[in-house]
């Protein structure tokens, strides 16, 4: 038994979904999970589907190629298909926060989430040790304004190497270059420590008590060339008063930080996120 | 253009949603909206499914007759069909509390409610006023321990009268009775105000105080022989603390009771609930 | 047995909440209340004190002279002094919205709000019927860009006439002029329909749509001269997903919008909010 | 300059407030921070208070004399009084569930607890290793139907060696002794994996599951005799759907845990917790 994971946009236009599943069941597959969404403001089609495969012969690359040439053409299907069975592989880079790094590496360990992680790298040493205790390959990549491009270049080996699927900054204190946006697009996921868009940037807890609300959060995008202002994946939110100081704002925050890092990284790694005109489409 | 919504269950089987899917195809539907889930502990498929007819020919009498011959009948399923514009009929059943009246008729009178009211029905005369105010008739049942078979007699006059599809008990103080209760399975919305199953029966915000909680919650649910033990639709909380009297608590339940079964009543009247064994599935 | 309530702010210094309950203990009074906050980063003291005192001969104008010409002058303290029996009187400002409007009348007739509500102005007649039904004086005081200067000269008139200690602009659709502002500072309370300082200004939920937050929020603040930027009382915030259309943020965040402006009005009526520096303390 | 923390509670009655703030004036202590309650269903008062000695030559010990000796028995308190800058001794008490362990492990690395961990004791091997990574010694004390009472002569020298002041059960998965529990009296927290009293006992999620509620909890409380039912400190919850398998609510619930629990322990270690006729009074 074979399983696969099929993501699709396109135009939304008649009879797309009984054409997808009739093509699915022509093909001796049958679907156990479907679930679909239409954004009537730009009229575009949004699908996940899972179909399992119990033939011995099936082979993923020949059905893509099939799929290609049918369905995705004749629809102009912009589509992503995975072997379900297959962990993607994520790259951890942080700087010296550990709070978000404990969460991850703890679920992990558990086997909560589906996913590898070949390597972790930060610009700081402190939190080798963390990352030795649970027996994972730690690189150290400083950057400093004159090895900035030097840092991108062994960053960009390293993922290339480990053939990396996403990547995760967790609190990582750097501003991700251009190029590595470019390379993976919507699957480099960020973790900003307000309840965007309020408090775009540095020190966001700071401008939080500022302005004295009631309620802090946290929030997880897709990095892209603009600050913050990246597709959003997750976000949560919490009470707070005035009677709580930035510190306690920070410590409140990081329990926000790593509770939505991590819902991100497992709505991507599960294959849940697609992403369209800078919003996701977030499926169940 | 006609639109239907379909509800399933059924035995989970292999390529049902594929056969579906191709006979709204086959008879010229266009499937606009789709969801399923599958309970995989009971092996139970459910699935809800709006389809689009251009034809003027289409009439729905004669699709129920043809979907129940062919495809209802092969897959051994549990279905019901609806002509989607057709608005369900709601009677209201209240006592003397007034919060989730105002705010279901307030909503009701704003359009945000897919239903119609024909009729509000008390054992009391107190908000007689209120059911004026909004021009909706309102008869008085009273319910005594003599009285108790004709008020029964005299609701289920006025239901069938009015054709009533559900029945929502706003804070109705009195049980109600099974001959009502099977002749409207699944059919009665009543709002419980704690998080059930915690504080079953009376006086929960009492036992709430009692106990000493932090969180008080409402909890919709249909109806059902045993008490506040039926099929869950919607859960709502709020954070207490030691500060909160008694009666702090249940003025922060009366919020709660009226966002609870206000989303309650939206869900039902869309026909996005289906029960099963005692559970809802609550497609999106 | 009467009972004050007293609001104090002041520099913080030494032995300031043993001075304040030493004045009450030797005027006979018994504390019942007390309530304390530093603001560290500005050393500012704050206290909320409800004190009984039982002598039949207490004047609470004696007391306030007495408490100004020896405590308030001492410590430099600002302050505000409440015969706690008195009800604050409310001014109700709506336009066409009217899902706050019934909120707050529900939980005025059920006596959930200790406040006095003399009466409801709008610049449209829309929802008089409302009023009526509730039997609260309505006025129609319309604004346009030729009448703006004789309607706020109406609405000041209406306020001092109805010896109005503050104003509620449940949705009311108008800027407020200065002149109100000044008039009736740290007592102008709005909702706005967004999680502050997130989208400010007009149509947030249009903005909260485009940006595909997946948490929405509302706010009530007290109004000063820059728009949305004033002392924050009180926020709520749903999730919300992709699937939610902006028909559906606006219903959903009706629903905050009430119940955070009803709280918020329910801290301001029992004197439990201090402002300083654009920013509130909120007593428990 | 010394800092003290002092809890009170005793029967209400008029004077006292201004009583102990007078107390502290006239021993030259500055009150820092003042919060009290009064429960009135049972007339008990309550009472949280910060006071600074500058003098050099104040002696916490011969405080204590004096306040019992005048206060105390004057108004017959039930107190404590802490040194503020003494930080209490936590013993963390574990089993093979890893998530709140690394939690609380991560927030007493960063410096978030107010709090020792003189050690780690668990009834299996298996999560030696995250302690050892943390420094922090542990003992493994088996229990078995035959070496029970052993393993509790094991547990309480260890305790008293290391002059524990509070003990935490991070999903320890054995039953605690009734001599343990009159040892510590409310000095014994535990995380239930369940909004209580909702689904006392073993396998919450599999009833919860069963259930089918939308929301899913879990409680910190300290323990009792009874099972599940000592006094509540924290609550959190979260919302489920029917698409979530027991496996998910697990996975869910180790998140509300892990915070919980950690967010109960500093309020405990804090000194914000009192507890009366089996409630919680909370200070902010």
């Amino acid at each position: 038994m074979q399983k696969i994971t099929l993501l699709i946009h396109c135009e939304d236009q008649p009879n797309i979904i009984a054409s997808i599943t009739s093509f699915m069941a022509s093909n001796d597959g049958n679907i156990v999970y479907i679930d679909q969404h239409v954004d009537r403001e730009q009229n575009i089609f949004f699908m996940r589907l899972e179909c399992e495969f119990a033939s011995s012969s099936f082979s993923i690359e020949k059905f893509k190629a099939l799929f290609k040439n049918s369905l995705a053409e004749k629809f102009k299907l912009k589509w992503r298909m995975y072997a379900a069975e297959r962990k993607p592989k994520m790259a951890l880079f942080i700087s010296k926060y550990d709070h978000c790094l404990y969460d991850i590496l703890g679920r992990y360990n558990s086997g909560e989430l589906f996913l590898e992680i070949p390597f972790i790298l930060s610009n700081h040493l402190d939190l080798k040790p963390i990352a030795d205790s649970f027996k994972i390959p730690f690189f150290h990549v400083p950057v400093t304004k004159t090895t900035k491009h030097e840092a991108e270049q062994k960053q960009l080996e390293l993922l290339e190497k480990h053939q990396i699927d996403f990547i995760v900054l967790a609190r990582y204190m750097q501003i991700v270059s251009g190029t590595l946006i470019d390379k993976y697009p919507n699957k480099i996921i960020n973790i900003h420590h307000s309840f965007l868009p309020a408090f775009v940037g540095a020190k966001p807890y700071h401008s939080a008590y500022k302005r004295g609300v009631k309620i802090i959060g946290a929030t997880s995008h897709y990095i892209t060339e603009e600050l913050d202002a990246g597709p959003i994946i997750e976000q949560g939110v919490t009470h707070v008063s005035h009677s709580h100081s930035i510190k306690d704002l920070i410590a409140k925050g990081r329990d926000l930080e790593k509770i939505v890092l991590s819902n991100a990284i497992k709505l991507h790694a599960n294959r849940k996120v697609m992403v369209f005109n800078n919003k996701t489409v977030i499926f169940s």
